[in-house]
């Protein structure tokens, strides 16, 4: 008989690993529940979708059921997994209000995640939104067009915050932005925050950083600076794994409740696999456990859960963190540790930031562009890298990206043959110039 | 009595030491002679001042001898020098037909180099034109307009050629391209040459490949393919080092007549040094000695050499022959080795072609892209990379060139952190798209 692969879940953590598996295991049989109506989407894709840069739902499916059942996958939509039972090596599933039972011999949790809801007053209002999966965002598009919504609050300043915020903006709506901390963009320093705050500014969001919400009426969001009206709440205060069923069925969580998995992305139960946003990573710096709810992360993840799966040999070694966005016509990306990431990781660090164009300055179209390194003091390796600046500055994040996985040194960094153009670069990247500027650095201090 | 630094050469070779080497000694006495009009420009933004994307000479000046002196520097502009006296530790220089000396404690070379000019009937009409120094391009510049040049032929289809062939074709020419290579880009692949000489064609140039010039007359190419008429010849042979002084004093020479120098850029005589267009760098992949004339390359080992000169420890461990362009809308960029530059140095290699898109398929503006890796078939390093796509495309290259520098293997890539949000990426993003290809290569080689 052959073995049977259950999938729990229609996210790329779950259904990435399906081809990777049966590259091994062509005789793999392979059922994938999600409760659902989407498989394989990008969630990413949903800010583009509400600012109308993407025409439908269905653009953002990069794989639908038909097309996994095609491909010999008993695909089975609106299906709930309700329960794991790892010593029968069984999962229980609901359907159209009966519940049954089905057999595996792997087993892989694709749960996902879902958005952070606030324990407030009034969260459960109508028209406060969160964005994670397709049906959210068919939820906030129709209650968008329903409430001809004028007047958006974002709670939140994180990417998918200003990523909404803009979407909205584009949408011809009066955005207000609200952040408990001190600044937007928790994953950059404050310096390179301030910067994509003003371009939020000079894009029309009225921001509000410090600032705590208290609770959400019919008509508004109240907020420690006062009461804002609003048609339409956004809520973009990060991602939680979903790990509920892991964690009741006895399976090991980590760090914020992900599901605990090793290098091969095995999770503590023998036979059992988890992938995603439901799950933890290493963070290739500090050493540590991290939850980091990307599509990057998922994708390969999935990619390694399947081939192990498939009996071959893979291992995931772990996350930068590396994100990167454009928020109006701002591209912000960073890499490793932020100043304050590398101090609490124990790393005695100096920080670099370096002010460069976009383009040889004399070519049309160069813009200024911000570069920061965040370097370990006494060996001069790189441990983070952020970039704020004009179009073509943040994929440059790529190069450090490498660097940094590569443990690489500012004395190294500032040799390296990155290509030059005068429509791509200055002569020296402005990766060199920041490497060379931290070199500098080290010098005069240990004058 | 000061130490005294003599530059030989305007150019970012010798000039860009000057103060790195005064950072180290500041009261280094420095002169340096030049025996043209200009100092420290960028000779690779020629093409966009043909084009008229750049509007005057002067822009592509980074520092004029009048901002070199008023940091101290004694530029001596239309002063040649003739001769190095090495056991005396003097130059012999000319200016305004008078010769005369000047003593050094130490010597720096940036003599640059210069177009190649076949020995063909007619080279030194007056309608072929070399671009190398900001006088190439203000004589071509003139020839263009007086002649109105409306119809004219480049010979050479690397970069120069290739970006020449566009700024012509933006004036409103016809031009046509002829190479003797059976491919134009001679630094890639046939394969990946192939979609840029398509580039072309749509473009609007005349492209002839595998077609020997024969000469020129004062109206026409004469090639092997037949006569072309032509009221301007631009010549795209690359480019040859000015090494004559250096080899004439004794100094030692390599590859293709370079200047030879070590990690230090120290040539082989004491105390004297060289950098840039003249001198050779040591390819990081292959181990070999090569000469490359481009404007990152000068500009490194410069700082290098000055750094040195300064007292101070500094070495260019060497090149990936990383380069990038745009022809017409097109990007372009390569780094490593090629295929038959694999082969050459001995490497057992295979190669894969992945097409993915520059952005994430549902976003506007996405176009596409083709990767190719080049890579070491027993351990799956990375060797090389090309990159052939639309816009935002080739800068990915970067990404490859941190890779091959750190010796990193496709499956090592595979993991690699890089930046993904659909206005910049699929969420694999093409660079990890070649390297998971290649990786199952491997496998499938293995099996």
């Amino acid at each position: 008989m052959a073995e049977r692969l259950v999938v729990v879940g229609g996210d790329p953590g779950g259904m990435g690993a399906i081809s990777q598996a049966r590259r091994g295991k062509p005789d793999l049989e392979v059922i994938a529940f999600e409760r659902g109506r989407w498989t394989s989407y990008s969630a990413c894709g949903i800010p583009y979708l509400v600012a109308g840069q993407v025409e439908s739902l269905e653009r953002l499916v990069s794989r639908s059921p038909d097309e996994f059942r095609a491909t010999g996958v008993d695909v089975r939509m609106g299906h709930e997994v309700t329960a794991l039972d790892l010593d029968a090596r069984q999962v229980e599933v609901r359907h159209d209000g009966r519940t049954y039972r089905e057999g595996f011999d792997y087993l892989l949790l694709g749960t996902g995640g879902h958005p952070i809801r606030p324990d407030l007053p009034g969260i459960d209002r109508p028209l406060v939104h969160g964005v994670q999966t397709l049906d959210d965002a068919a939820d906030l598009l129709l209650h968008a067009e329903q409430a001809h919504a004028s007047r958006v609050a974002i709670v939140g300043g994180g990417y998918i915050g200003l990523e909404m915020a803009e979407a909205f903006t584009m949408r011809g709506a009066d955005v207000t932005l609200t952040e408990q901390a001190p600044q937007v963009m928790g994953t950059l320093d404050p310096d390179m925050a301030a910067l994509v705050q003003e371009a939020l500014v000079r894009f029309g969001v009225e921001v509000h950083v410090g600032c705590e919400v208290e609770g959400f009426e019919d008509d508004a969001v109240i907020t420690a600076a006062g009461r804002q009206e609003a048609d339409l709440v956004v809520l973009g205060l990060g991602v939680a794994p979903n790990s509920a069923l892991a964690g009741q069925s006895g399976l090991e969580l980590g760090v914020r409740e992900a599901i605990r998995v090793d290098r091969r992305q095995r999770t503590s139960a023998e036979g059992v696999w988890a992938a995603g946003d439901c799950c933890e990573s290493t963070h290739l710096v500090s050493g540590e456990k991290v939850h980091i709810a990307l599509g990057t992360v998922a994708n390969k993840q999935a990619r390694v859960a399947g081939l192990n799966i498939g009996g071959r040999y893979a291992t995931f070694p772990g996350v930068l963190g590396t994100a990167i966005s454009k928020i109006c016509a701002t591209e912000v990306a960073r890499t490793g540790l932020t100043t304050a990431e590398a101090e609490r990781a124990g790393f005695a660090s100096f920080a670099t930031v370096v002010e460069t164009t976009t383009r040889a300055g004399y070519f049309p179209g160069s813009e200024s562009m911000t570069t920061k390194f965040v370097v370990e003091a006494r060996t001069g390796r790189l441990l983070g890298a952020q970039i704020v600046g004009g179009s073509g500055s943040a994929k440059r994040i790529d190069a450090c990206a490498v660097a940094i996985s590569a443990g690489l040194a500012v004395d190294e960094i500032v040799d390296l043959d990155l290509a030059y153009a005068p429509p791509f670069s200055g002569v020296w990247d402005p990766v060199l110039v920041a490497a060379r500027a931290a070199l500098r650095q080290m010098e005069e201090e240990r004058r």
